[in-house]
């Protein structure tokens, strides 16, 4: 009954397939000019139907970190979600890696960081050059933090609005495979097609082991990017590894099936709770995050019975939800390698 | 009728006579190493009536930045109000100096960081470490940057809870003259008995040309500062301007009663635009910054007739303060070399 | 016929094997707190003979920089060798890792930095602080950039002179297993009781697939680690696949016997290119790399001939050591994969 | 007696005046946009002969390094003389502020960086990208460390080599004025039409305070620096202090006057140096300084005798000036403000 991190899963096995096959393939190109990379970005650019550059990375913090140092100068500002990983985190590693730009998180009631979101922000930015930061980019999570959805509508209209003011538009995808199971829509539609110039691509939420890619739409910011990728310890040798896990990750969206599953999975889940008398939602399900508010007791019952979750901030709540007296925010994350009786045991311990 | 910023006076008489007579000496050391600098620092020492180290510097962005460099790791946070210059008006300086530490910065609806403030953020802030940062200090400005002034109790308070979670305490001085006058306490009462470990002391405000220093109370701090200082290009060479200003804005406390003068007309100023039906006040006035807001139209007529003053960030408001249809937020600030003239000559604009 | 560099070889069986029992065991924590991870750092400590703190890592570029990091304040200075991989292909890493700190390359006719090196660069060393910068630590490579080996005693009276002068010892090691192969002694002999403070240790040229460590002897300079490598983005989520690898690379000193093989196969190869007479070797070949000189023409053949090297810095060559008309400095690295039979074939076409 | 360093004069007469009347003038807007600034910058366009962007700064290190930040990315790197202050003399600084980009110092025997110097260097640079960093940069201080000037040709020839390698050219003129002066040529000839890019421009040594300007020829190189000088904490508030030092400096070229005056006492001092048997001149005297090797006893007699002046780097005599048992490099100054009777003073003590 694992619904801790989906980062705590092991390997898919068509993915550890095509590790073994790479890891037993003798002498091969390094620094990322090995074929399994070639072939990698040649199959992004068909997902994404269009061309692209994509730098493959070990950790989604290195992919977001380095994505906004292409986007931001160091005097300039970020834009994201009070809630985003990139802001809680990442220690400061998006500090560390722009060379001192800010982030300006934005709480927001909706959970997520929207049009108007982003135009009152802007609105309200003193604009005082150069004692003032000015806005640089956006930073959205899709999936989001909180399990939330970004709709195609609601990202074309934050791209669109933030390109009239010379804003790019990053996006997280350490989850985006979930996202596109949950929309229904192709890779393209969610990313590229709605205005995203980078993106942080993760594999290793939904079944890779660790393989994490930055993909530019935007081919013109990619121009010093292995610069950055050099400098900051982030090119390895035997990039195969990464290379390969795409490969396998993207065949017939492998890596789209399992996150398909694990939002299933959450549902199930979200069923189960709902039904509990001492339990409530935080957040609507809609990929594979349950966000759900409970007591201590109850928590401290199911983490003794094996279930394993975690008490979450509370500032990760809706701003205005309410917590009682002894309840906690509590996160489950569903994963590729989770199960229907995974489920059914939390059912179980929850019908005693 | 000048109340756009004390930074625009000139310099008073007896501080541009040591410059003047520093200039004309001939040979001296360099480097901070110049008699002047070492008086300067001796007077420090008096003034706060403890062994302090000081490092004098040419602006205040220099000397903030520096200071939250030797408190806090690049990768831990300083706590500080929304409002606070270092956070909305030293560009990302605050990052730059410490290598990409990050502020945090809080909205209160008093106006100041209180201790209470500090308490309910501590208990909010995410601890995942290595994943979140750890706050590292606390800087508050005094007096603040809508004009309040943090009593002894305040500070004192502050201090304590601070010291207690292992946090050290910064104070933004750049009117600390205008505070102490307000307050009618030591300087000493203030800063070092009231738990202040580093001091950014401004004399520009108050009747010097450019003379900032950092201020150490806590010795400890101090160990690797000169470095910093030199690798950021503030060594300056012929130190003596530095450290001749110092002394003569501390002899007879000449800063003080400078400030104490600036404070006086803020208050003759603050009676008249209160008696003005469509202008109120935004805060109350306890040092030499008035914050009004009134019609956009009333201001611009002010501005044509010669009143230099500035409309000033929204967000500068207490929460919840509204604004009227067309109103705007509009600072004064009144220096050493502001006169009761220049206020009748306000009261006699705003009475036509 | 691949001597093209040792970080193109793929994965031994050992190691392959550990990989996959990783990747396939389901759940597990991550950020390096997985079983295998521990287990890894109980190995090492076993290996080294005293209790270390060991974070593991992808890349050698990171292990090496951020070991730096914490040795050096942003305002001192490293001394290393002049053909020091840091100095020479790490981009500005050590300046990006260490925030802005300098390397102190030093040219010497030996191919190493030895006692005698070190005591004249100190010596020369301006010492006008904070004007200078003051050095605070030695970095070497082990087995060197030039495939020499540094005996115990040379390390040994290095170690002891850097801590007389204040500084601490890092060695890099990303070919550490062919020097303990080739000097027949124990890894405690040569890095902990030899005086080193701090070792990045790779695991990936001798049969692992990317598996770097940085080993802390002295346990005080870890005290920020963990911070370190979260903002650089190096803390993998699923650990699991470095510490893995360590326990199989160690076990049995399975990656020394790797490096034994490489070892051994680079002895033959320059036997074979020492008996060619256009060739002359540039270095005594003393672990896995073989650096020669060579007509172009020679060169040109080989590589069409499907001989992988590549043609190497003109700097690596010893000061003095002098280049004919069309001769170039050509690197030949044997690996754990390398055979006897690619020796042969080299050999037969040196014999055409 | 003091020739320790032109930055331990006072303030000229004419510098002295103008700065005392800007203090005197009352309200002055701040942060560059004074009067007394706006007025400097059109005279030093008027001096060069083209337009140009100046921002006024307060130290040479802040000019220096600031200017490298405009020129070099953080995997990039500068070339500079072996002897340069930037590389000797101004800490980490030029790390600092160019984010992590590296300095290749070069040592010649010419004591300058001439053209043939560059083009060795670029020979010789490792080009494997993104491993090895690419050059962005040259910067050369005229007059020289040593007090070398390089003339009108040597800096054409440098600036034409380094633009067709894709490098812009910095000059450091913390002393340019003596070389301007030395030279007899127009401020344009040796800088603008010699191919400098940027300059550093220093008064401070010359009869200012300290008033240093980066002066941008290349006016496209200006782009962001106003963003680089805040979040420096180098945007002086009253900076009427700095454009009214350059206004008097620039008039009627009261700078190159002082700078003649001090070539002509140095020229002096070096006949006076020179007569004596024990004392060896180590450097031609092109400018206001003077290098000479004399006996550790001999030094320590003069300076016991009231003579101010410094034993030196031996790093900084050329290559191959052999120092014999018991001498020590020692460098004189001579400023705007030594006079003949301080020549003649050393000449008397040196008879005895």
């Amino acid at each position: 009954m694992n619904f801790g991190s989906d980062n705590q899963a092991g390997v898919s096995a068509p993915i550890l397939a095509a590790i073994t096959e790479a890891c037993a393939s003798g002498v091969a190109s390094s620094y990322g000019n090995d074929v399994w990379c070639q072939r990698a970005e040649q199959q992004l650019a068909d997902w994404f139907g269009q061309p692209v550059r994509a730098f493959f990375l070990t950790t989604g913090t290195a992919a977001n970190c380095l994505s906004l140092s292409a986007l931001a100068q160091p005097w300039q500002a970020v834009i994201c979600h009070a809630q985003a990983h990139l802001a809680t985190d990442e220690s400061s590693a998006p500090e560390f890696f722009t060379g001192g730009a800010r982030l300006l998180p934005v709480p927001t009631a909706s959970g997520k960081l929207l049009a108007e979101d982003l135009e009152r922000t802007l609105a309200h930015l003193p604009s005082a050059p150069p004692h003032t930061l000015s806005a640089a980019a956006v930073s959205i999570t899709q999936s989001a933090e909180n399990g939330l959805v970004y709709s195609v509508d609601e990202v074309s209209a934050l791209s669109t609005l933030a390109h009239q003011h010379g804003l790019h538009l990053h996006m997280d995808g350490a989850r985006l495979a979930n996202a596109i199971a949950a929309l229904g829509c192709s890779p393209a539609r969610i990313t590229a097609q709605a205005g995203v110039d980078v993106l942080s691509l993760g594999a290793s939420k939904s079944g890779a082991l660790n393989a994490e890619a930055v993909v530019f739409f935007n081919l013109e910011l990619a121009r010093h990017f292995e610069h950055r990728v050099k400098r900051a310890g982030h090119m390895a040798s035997k990039s195969r590894l990464l290379g390969a896990q795409f490969c396998a990750w993207l065949q017939n969206d492998h890596g789209v099936a399992m996150a398909a599953h694990a939002n299933a999975i959450a549902q199930q889940l979200a069923q189960v709770l709902q039904g509990h008398p001492s339990i409530r939602l935080a957040w609507p399900v809609q990929a594979s995050q349950v966000f759900a508010v409970m007591p201590a007791a109850l928590l401290a019952q199911l983490n003794e019975a094996g279930v394993q979750c975690y008490d979450w901030y509370p500032s990760s709540l809706a701003p205005g939800f309410e917590l009682h007296e002894g309840e906690l925010p509590v996160r489950f994350v569903a994963s590729w390698a989770s199960t229907a009786a995974d489920v059914q045991a939390v059912a179980a311990l929850l019908q005693r």
